[in-house]
């Protein structure tokens, strides 16, 4: 039986060779494509020595497949995949491009009007955690991004439980590749090793995707949700501290409360294969090449607050890994194949 | 005219090395005696080739000073200065062993009873933007820790003139030269590169530190602060974010009142010199070495929220440096004396 | 049918954890018994969390396996794997205690006279690429040392040829992992971050097994090998640069030269899986995660001079990896199974 | 008393910002006119936050100065060098426009027709270790790489006393801020971190500097010289280690022979205040912001060969530290003026 062929729009940024990386071991679907703009002619193992037993070439335009994954910038990124779905070929998306519901969120945060507002509605937020039975019907998936995958995943269970007051603060630490393949000074070494700092303290563009589902979680309520990036000297990881005060009585005192709000974690997450709740402070490095995302989540006695802790690889479950999990789940493949690797540590 | 001796108690620590450095280029006052006590008996060079030029060798007890830096862990640190002080020499005491005014506070955050509570109340925290004046005439200041340096020189002036809610969140991250010279899994390494992880999320020790001075800024509030820090991986500096919501009303709204912001802790800090207002989230690079913490204070105007980062040298400005500077004070020489280095970029 | 069972003995260091790692994904045998000593008791993803999917129990004792892995120090390595030996268990040992074939080098280099001489000629020398048929019916595999692998797969084309002169200097840079998990003064994070130094010039221990290897693929020469190792900040992967005069008239001149010494390289190492002759200097991060050595033979035509580098990562194909590629030849298995992933980069 | 006024081409590359760092903090004369092209007008602080103290503008022509610094790219600095020079203004240049004393050799590993062999000879190659007399009293400066300052400085003693045979093999490994400030792919965070590796295999442009200055130290020789630069992750230092053979019957066998040798380093650079010869191999983290050289030289005697390690920082004894320490020379001030700071630990 034939596999059923992929491709990768876009594979010369983090992303893409990423998706590549990971679906050289995916046993049930072939990448029989691969685009870029100026690599276009050069073997992929030319640009990326780690890719050279691919034996793939890098394609000014994707050739037929199956279903295609789409690594290109934001607005670039509609552009390649509005033909594509008008073609009948399922995409995985993993720009912003159609991760916003609203059409004027766009003009707003990304500086374009979208080209497809009709698209935003049929698209899904591919967040298997949340959206798995829409995902596996989807043609358009749009994959979360990096922050958000991290935070939404540390949030609901409280949200939807409607545990915690609106008043939520998401201070996030990043890895450098999270910034993408593109030079620039901020990501230079010498500027990021031994360095750290916010950034986008005027509103980064995954607030809005953030707040879109964590307020879908909980219709009645309208958040207040402060989000924070900061760039800390590592290559790959996200993690990602939420704070929100607990709302009064819901949840006992002391250890009690710890243990019923771990309960509550469990078992919003019980099924889940890349989602792990654990009983200390996650360590970025034990999600190191790996889909999965840690969770602990705990209590400020002192103060009755929440105190949730995520943390994951921006590169796998902050995208490639988690546009493979959509990818099987619009396939009918089991969801974790190609995505069994365990964390490399130290 | 002889210079003023000075000493430092466990120089062999990175709280301890730093003074030494520092000192040697002091033109006020000089180092003639360093002790340590595993490695008594050696020169300095000899453990620490950069300080080789000193020409000091470790000690096993103190020679005779005017002026006495401790440098021993907390517990440790009390009992080499109680006898220092009855001999009437000035202590400034790196340690958190005077830090805390109420005595009960040692057994539930240091887990040892005070041996000299008395001393408590003469102790003159360290921190010279807020008491410069006692400092001058303290005969034992407490050098305060690097964490509540940040957090309380980020937070003071909106504390102060009461613009924020008591709801106070304080996530730092900070480098591993924060744990100390002493060898452990967590600061091995290759556990630390490439890892980010929260810890002491049960409560660290330096929470009472940060909310004692608040609260003593606006006596009649009491903060509910929550603090988690997290060590990433760089050797030094302390990045702080805080985050609280602005009282209503005081501060206007859009650039306006983030330009009352700004001036509010430019005044505040007008004369300082160790302390600069920035226009842009700071960089802990931008202090790599030197004693300037760098406060950039701003506003979240989609949940009126204040937000204010800081950073530091944790061991500048967060341990030996402000030691210095409390010195400085302390002999009457101008505060600067020896601490003008700018940091070393890049 | 049942899959062979294997353990390891001391799963606690890096090299253990490593072979957990890989054998957890390796289809064809099964991982049943893992010991430690200070943690036995403790389930094996409770000390290292990448690993809980294996819900495996630290034990202090080997459970009964067909095959064991030895990743316990030199010295106490032969005491544990004599006994397995005796009971017919075939052995990869990881530690040097059966790499050196002349039983008096062990006095002289590892500080202990060897327990077990008769099996230093038994045992098989584990660098698959000079020894396949003898791993493959060997009971006792020594696998080899981190630095070695990277300069005797560098250097054996050109020493097999006799292309080279005796004269040879290994000038090899490694990240910190090569030390182990054990804490030290040397790998504390502040000490070994944004540093690099040279250690072991006296002698280090990967020397006799460096020269033992080069000297016996050209018996009648007697090579003069200097070797200096280097800490750099890292956690992962060697890379080792070595420097030789070329013998006079038998490598063409110029581009033609480099030529004849690549189709050599490429012929001699024409069907290895896990060795790849790049036309460029290869990078570590070209290999980090995976089981390949990565080399580049060039000529420095200035001088005459042979440079040829590799690279690889030390726990990989520099330890854990190779050891299972030496299982799989043992058991008679393709000799890639479980090495399959791909270097993670960035 | 007016101080001197100094100038500095170019600011905005590290090796400009490091040289106004130092110059600030320099009591002898007076940095007042800064340049740069792109970042003309703006304030220095505002580019370089560390910098704000200066209170400079950065201008696009220098102003009147007594002395200047050019830290422009090669070709470029002769434009900019020469006019000054006819002004009677002195210069101390960092490029390696005037280092090499053949006006042939700048097509050959430049690229360009020099624009004034007359200068060449003019010039004098800035390393006060060997050429102080002609330091003090020249116009033109040509301050030495930071490549070949370690090298040279390590060589100098064994290749002017003839102890070693002419065959030397230079290996380097370097942080990135070698590679300046100007982005590349070679230098981007996530390529870099974590990686190691050689290049400029066909020839790097520091080794005629280095074979020119070594071969004057002993005419009648000719010497055969490879040299290896290495990229490592770290962001300041370069550590570079030598090996030659030691011409037979000239030292000691044993401990003698590295004690005569370390005698030999020791007479040779007794009044050096900056060169320091240590009995173990050196960090260089322990040179970190300082303008020190440090050099271990010892013998393996397996094999008869000198190994010297050399490490230094590469922006401070590499470039701006030492350019310093020319000027100093130039206007016949303490040499170490401005340059005491010791290096920061950890």
């Amino acid at each position: 039986m034939s596999k059923v062929k992929v491709g990768i729009i876009n594979v010369t940024g983090y992303a893409g060779v990423e998706l590549a990386r990971l679906l050289a071991q995916h046993l049930e679907v072939e990448l029989t494509s691969v685009t870029g703009r100026s690599a276009a002619g050069k073997r992929l193992g030319e640009v990326f020595p780690h890719l050279s037993s691919l034996e793939l070439v890098i394609e000014a335009e994707l050739s037929e497949v199956d279903l295609a994954f789409s690594a290109m910038p934001h607005q670039e990124s509609a552009k390649e995949v509005i033909p594509l779905l008008n073609q009948g070929i399922k995409v995985v998306d993993i720009s912003a491009d159609f991760r916003l519901k609203e059409a004027a969120e766009y003009p707003r945060w990304y500086n374009f009007p979208h080209p497809a507002p009709q698209l935003l509605k049929q698209a899904v937020y591919g967040l298997p955690e949340l959206y798995r039975t829409q995902v596996a019907s989807a043609k358009l998936v749009a994959n979360p991004g990096c922050y958000p995958t991290g935070a939404i995943l540390a949030l609901a269970p409280v949200v939807k439980e409607s545990l915690i007051e609106p008043e939520i603060i998401i201070d996030s630490k990043s890895g450098a590749s999270g910034a993408g393949r593109t030079i620039s000074l901020q990501t230079h070494y010498s500027e990021a090793n031994e360095d750290a700092a916010a950034y986008a303290l005027a509103g980064h563009r995954h607030l809005p995707e953030i707040t879109q589902e964590l307020n879908l979680l909980q219709p009645g309520q309208s958040l207040s949700v402060t989000f924070v990036p900061h760039l800390i000297p590592m290559t790959r990881g996200i993690l990602t501290t939420c704070y929100a005060p607990l709302v009064s009585g819901k949840v006992a005192a002391g250890k009690k409360g710890e243990e019923e709000l771990r309960q509550l974690y469990l078992n919003f997450y019980r099924d889940e294969p890349f989602v792990k709740i654990v009983g200390f402070p996650p360590h970025t490095k034990h999600t190191w090449g790996s889909n999965l995302c840690l969770i602990h989540p705990t209590i400020d006695h002192r103060t009755g607050r929440l105190i949730v802790i995520s943390c994951l690889d921006n590169l796998v479950k902050g995208a490639a890994g988690q546009a493979i999990q959509n990818m099987n789940l619009m396939l009918g493949l089991p969801e974790t194949t190609g995505l069994e690797a365990l964390a490399i540590y130290p």
